[in-house]
């Protein structure tokens, strides 16, 4: 692939619906956007990058709060691949927005991390919502942000998750739209993937967890829903970003808002 | 002032000298900038809302850290107005921009917070560095990056501030390049306004106070220095925000990034 090939032909040229075209295409910067309309039927996950000194205490985080924080991957330190997830996948280049956290408030963003990786990084990549969304639809579900082609949005709860050493904090949910015919049935085929967050921890009444709709953590997402809908709420990955404010490491990163890890693996294995 | 009259016309009117017009430019959408260069002279500040059941503690917290978080002004419970600060000024509007806080975590930002203002809000206004930088100015001392039209950046270091009940978190800093035979001087001017901060809490060596340049909180301000230059670290207000995040009130509103209070009261009559 020339440089200079134009972004326009590039593009044109690859195939969204292969994890490992989407890799590229976010690696040379081609592709931008959010990943939940990318590579339908293949697994995604949150990443969390830590360094070695709170990777045991995170670890134990995740498995105390298997909910928001279904463990995936966790990468040898120093090392930025995950080789079971994706052979070719390179953490520091392929994720389409990056979170950087220093002494546990974000600071910003970045689109490459190569110049910020550490040898003591440890890499953890948790189970993501986007890969029980296409099982939704292919169960005649429609979900109505992503025929819209929007995302869903998230909120930070006013539920407690389980406290391991350093780390603790609220509860982070992504909420879905549904219809009310649809809700028993969305709980039924989502409980089947305990690794993408399983069934909704809370439908309907978005005040009893300290959910305002209009109010997305991130500000991104469809969140005006219309009258025979009801919310449903998945405990969310991005859990992890705000045990990160709780524990306070010098420096942490994170994928940033909906760009999340493409993985070479299918969903359904995982049912 | 009529809703047809166009933007331009209108901004050339506003005197941006006078913190009345300031916070009237503000108010209708005409001045957006951040307020570092306007109503030289007049002591602007942090704004931080929280809910009545908060607002002792948060107080105590500002109390115990009186270098990043020096007291300027408490509202009563519910009203949006200080008027020992500015008489006409309201807080929901008043402000270029708004961070909002649900259950701890940033959540996104608004220019208006009419629409969230509950009858428990107690708003507090903390002291801000942009007092003091004029102040330097008159002294002779070059801030480069006010000659430059930027902003000062701001840092999360590793330093602890004294908790309070619920609140507690990592210092925030400010930072200013200062040429080398400056410093002295620039300590001694700025330990004359302890509302402001007072003097550096350090020069130099950003890392040993858990700090790298190139990563301000928020991604904004002049980051690189000359060769000649020093960083100088301030104790900054916007602690306040990370220690909103260690207290995780179900909802707390602050201002954004450079968008500060501009209040009637002048600096000087602080020293």
């Amino acid at each position: 692939m020339s440089a200079t090939v134009n972004e326009t032909s590039v593009a044109s040229a690859v195939d969204l619906s292969d994890p490992v075209q989407v890799r590229r295409a976010i690696r040379v910067g081609i592709f931008k956007g959010f990943t939940n309309g990318v590579a339908p039927g293949y697994m995604q996950g949150n990443l969390v990058i830590v360094p070695e000194k709170h990777a045991a205490n995170f670890e134990r985080y995740c498995r105390s709060n298997p909910r928001p924080c279904p463990l995936l991957g966790i990468s040898e330190p120093g090392n930025p691949r995950i080789p079971a997830l994706a052979e070719d996948m390179d953490l520091r280049t392929d994720i389409g927005e990056y979170r950087i956290f220093r002494n546990g408030s974000a600071i910003g963003t970045a689109t490459d991390i190569r110049e910020l990786w550490q040898s003591d990084f440890v890499a953890f990549v948790l189970g993501c919502s986007f890969s029980f969304e296409q099982e939704l639809m292919k169960a005649g579900i429609p979900l109505r942000h992503l025929i819209e082609g929007n995302v869903s949005p998230m909120y930070v709860t006013n539920i407690d998750t389980a406290a391991a050493g350093e780390f603790s904090g609220k509860l982070v949910v992504s909420m879905r739209g549904l219809r009310r015919q649809d809700v028993t049935r969305a709980v039924e085929i989502t409980s089947r993937f305990p690794k993408f967050h399983g069934a909704p921890i809370h439908v309907g009444t978005p005040q009893t967890i300290g959910v305002d709709l209009e109010q997305p953590y991130g500000g991104h997402g469809l969140t005006k829903l219309h009258d025979d809908e009801l919310p449903a709420f998945w405990a969310c990955g991005a859990t992890a970003q705000v045990a990160l404010e709780q524990a306070q490491p010098r420096i942490a990163i994170t994928h940033s808002r909906a760009h999340m890890v493409v993985t070479d693996l299918k969903s359904e294995t995982f049912a």
